[in-house]
């Protein structure tokens, strides 16, 4: 299977859009602008991502940033073997080469060296420098660059340079509307809309104690999980109390009342 | 012996419900939730997960993690070799390929970076990219992953991330009841329930000084250390001296305390 | 291809000069002076530098500097092969022997450590000692050494070294005049002048906030990215905003101010 | 000669308990239980614990740990040879296959990565997995584990996690009481009694300024230190100035003291 | 070309003495007493021990130090060959072994471990001992070492240990006096002694501001930049800017404090 | 030429004793008791060693400690070869087979975690265990381990541990007396005795200033310098500066007091 086969998205992932943000993702990679994807947690950043390659046809490579990832993980290494070096590329490298979209979650994740082997990708040039090859990669005409980036972690130790975040285009992110939202966890588990629309209910009031007790609110994942057990036989209070309350808190306090709202919409 | 029988557990594992966590963790493994198992040190989190592994007839392969664990520790590393590299799966990878359950025992300890590479495992996406390998492994449909979480830990430094967090649903254990923790102490050992009983209240004694100059409190594993230094036939004072005090404090004041409610239950 | 062809610059990149800075260069290469261009992100630094090469006829060869790169990454290192050990020069050593001018971009973001490896080739020796092969390189004849510096970045803990700084001689560069960076936004997209001048208006209401909550304004690269996505169809006030503002701020207040100048503008 | 053989101890090391440490060893020993020996520098924990593998009839394996330390260099690592790779099991493998009792000195020396590869080996698994070569050595039925720990270095930088300290039984150890420390160190020196007296009455001196300007008190050790020098042909005065007093202090004030003290035994 | 032949200095560096600084060294390196130059950026520190070299007859080798150089920079390492390993001995080893003067530039960049290795080669001893490859390099008799220091940059961060400063005889030196500079730079660029008199005199203006603003005055070095830009055609003003100031400072202020003193000097 | 050869002592160093300590030296090592050489720089600690082991004609292994000393900088590593790995040992372990005196200079400078893999060779077990290898070493008959340090440099940050520093017998150094300090470097530069009295009073005026703005005092290494250049021909005003000031003071204060100091000797 080539490599281009193998990082097709073949079906048509689950995305419900919120606003015009398909058209205007489709321009952004119509002139080849690098785009940054902002949102809190678990809001359909990746959803929208992978949505977007299936869309475009074009083969989606995928790498978690994380702070230990040194630049030879996005743009490659030599391996050393029986009959001499062999020269394999990075994930970022093989995009540029098979005119894949390259998506970088968590961006803010990575090192500064790490972040900056994307600049000469994602300006006029569009080049990679396999600086420990010796080579110049031209990237392909249809490469696109894609990374997420969530504000609310930003902080003084981790952000975007100013030089590399005036690179991208971007977009905001947020958790769909009640409505729609309520479709959507429908949609993906099979559980009636009815109860979909109490879970819902229960992700708003927690959605309100961000930023005080809580870093963050129920997410639409979330929600998933929670129908998912119901689907599968637990109680709604239970599966609920699993599923929203108990990951995103240690705190006797806010737990009571994400419970109360949970009993209060399944009493 | 091929890697799914080394790691099956062959005989049932000592372990007392303390609730409906054995059904609530079927469906969660029914739908392939990532599971995490929250609780204070020593309350019996490793032994349910081992204990649920036997019921579900899956391998089990468990991870201590630490802080200076890194991603390759988790997922493979090439491996030089006189004829050149060999790539040797992490046991995250292993665990995805023979659809092991994979244990990650306090996770908090290793760094946010390393938790990273289990986000695309505990999504819709189901996969593991070894990105320094150049290949996508799709999880087996027996896959699952569950982590252990010591909420007493948790500090500004050392915490999950949100967007770790969100990807699991969550039981919260405690030590068990009374009754019930006597009685394991009791099954474990062959020492008199009587015995056990007045163990069981030293160990409530210790709880209720957690956060009062103990970082925890004597655990039911103490508490069976305990009753097997009687059983090899030390007296009950010098087994509770040395197995539930000597290790969990240097302060004298703690100890004389500890001593006395030693004292008072086998005077 | 020889290295000298793969590093040339082939079409004459677009470049309006600001003043006589084309000739004050030509003079400082003339001397073979090392030059330093300062100035805020994106506002054509790299661009004249590139544009320089072309004119002078020598091949560029640059180098995103940043916090985690080594001397090796500039000097070179040996790689270990099958057969033994084999040196590859890094792109600081392949410019002193080929006779390019050797770019390293955002030089502050290197730890001062590695930026003394420059030190023997920026004065009268103008030679390059590649101390672990135990060669002395002394540069070809037509090497010269530019970096680029952004003040706006310094701080206590970033900044060149005086004995760095003394070695250059430095351009101020800013922001294009507003007439001219009209010209250039609209020569390089194909987007009317007129609407090219409101997108120079916004910009230069972002850059009064620079240090007012901004931490750059807005540069002429994120204006040629508006026109362009307005060129692909989008409407002139979603492009503003996805182009412009998201981007750089995360701030509400911020963001609303930005707006408000887009849609003042865009009507 | 066997590994077993090479660290077997051959002939009864000086010993003189102080308690009933040596049955109560025994009884942990014989549930094979974790143990924990706590104390001050040079109190003759190590001596304890040596003695106690002579008379279980145990090969003894130490490790200094220290810092620098990795899981690698405890439990075993791949060494590159010319027909291949071959598997070097480290200290801590090597006890569990062979049946030794291991001994990690200076626990809280080491990194938490190499603290928490004992875990599955502490608890009722007994089992050391070997990530690397992807084996699970199940421990011999003797092997038993036993670190050191000195209360006095514990700081919130350096202590052990509670979840590894739960797993160990712990004896408290302190310097022997008068008449029996002058009797070890004659014994092991062959000075007379009356002079070995003396010295402990110095060290006695020392011991109540530890706090006071002083880290430790003066240990056994020393006082045989002491003992050898008198018994090589120095003055009493001159032996215990370097033995006692220049090693533990630069202190003129501390100095003086014990100085006096010297004086006073040895007038 | 042998090793001594590839150092040596084949021609005069132009070298104006300040005082009796010349006889000084040979008296210094007639007794073999290491040397430590000390003085500004930029004063002609470099330039003196490069003289010397030559005036000597002695091989010169030169080695930049900074933060990530390791003893085996200085002291060599062993390469990895088809044929089996080599040694590489590292240009404190070459020096030692063919009686070059060894030049350690900036010594208070390098980290102690390379600090460290350069002192039995500075006492009566004059050994090197390579430890990785069990040799003991005894000192050619001509060898010499010479360190140069930037008072400027001490801090309590990066200084060099009492133990290494006493095993050096020091020379301070400074700017050379007015005329002489002037003669210098007309010397060194034949630009007229008129015109390098006014250079001069800015220069003094700028280093009257060392401490109020700016880290370090305007060398000769950078006077003779200045010169050379007015010599390919610039304008003085423009030289002087571009050469004199925008090197050195971002302050607008002090700027324009340097811009109006070149306008005073070339009205 | 065999190790033990190589690290002999040949000809006997200058030494002249300041009281009963070689006497008190021969017989620690009789009793094979660690020894500690304290002191200030420069004061003889090191020629001190150097003697005792040519006067008990026992090869000497000296190591420069440093703080990016790793223990396998003493105890050794394995090198990878072409043909597979090689175990080199390091001085530590050299000596520990050879029967040779290890003298660890400057130990405070190593880290607390390399210094202590010297704890079991310095008690009654005298063995090296190297964990990497798997060997243990037994110390020949001969071997012993002698360290220097400088209490001057104790710190809250470098400082031996108890633990380590228990294990030594030690002797407090400092400058010779007036007389004799004179006679040495009279002895060994053959200077007039009157000259070497008039350099030994300029000493004594600078140690006073010690902890007043000096980190150390001029040296009795120093006056050998200084009298050395003297000897080639300096002025005794210029040999000062030179050898005594300029290399232990940057404070323009500290260096004039000194100046006085000089001026008032060689009037």
């Amino acid at each position: 299977m080539s490599l281009s086969e193998q990082y097709r998205i073949r079906t048509e992932p689950h995305y419900q859009p919120q606003g015009n943000e398909v058209a205007l993702f489709e321009m952004a990679y119509g002139a080849r602008l690098p785009v940054m994807v902002k949102g809190p947690t678990g809001c359909g950043k990746s959803r929208f991502v992978e949505y977007m390659a299936w869309k475009l046809q074009r083969p989606l490579i995928t790498v978690a940033c994380n702070e230990d990832m040194t630049a030879s993980d996005l743009v490659g290494r030599y391996l050393l073997e029986a009959g001499g070096t062999r020269w394999l590329d990075g994930p970022l490298t093989t995009a540029a080469r098979i005119g894949a979209i390259c998506y970088l979650d968590e961006i803010v994740e990575a090192r500064q060296d790490t972040t900056v082997v994307i600049h000469p990708l994602t300006d006029h040039r569009r080049v990679l420098p396999l600086d420990k090859k010796g080579e110049l990669v031209a990237a392909h005409p249809d490469f696109a660059l894609v990374i997420s980036y969530n504000p609310g972690y930003q902080s003084l130790m981790k952000d975007l340079k100013p030089s590399t975040k005036q690179r991208f285009t971007a977009f905001d992110f947020d958790y769909p509307e009640e409505a729609l939202e309520a479709r959507i966890v429908a949609e993906e588990t099979g559980l009636a809309l009815d109860a979909c629309e109490r879970l819902v209910r229960i992700a708003h009031a927690a959605r309100r104690l961000k930023g005080h007790g809580l870093a963050e609110g129920i997410s639409t994942r979330l929600l998933v999980h929670a129908a998912q057990l119901i689907r599968q036989g637990a109680s709604a209070r239970d599966a609920c109390r699993m599923a929203l309350v108990r990951p995103i808190t240690d705190d006797a306090d806010i737990r009571d009342t994400l419970d109360h709202a949970i009993d209060a919409q399944f009493a």
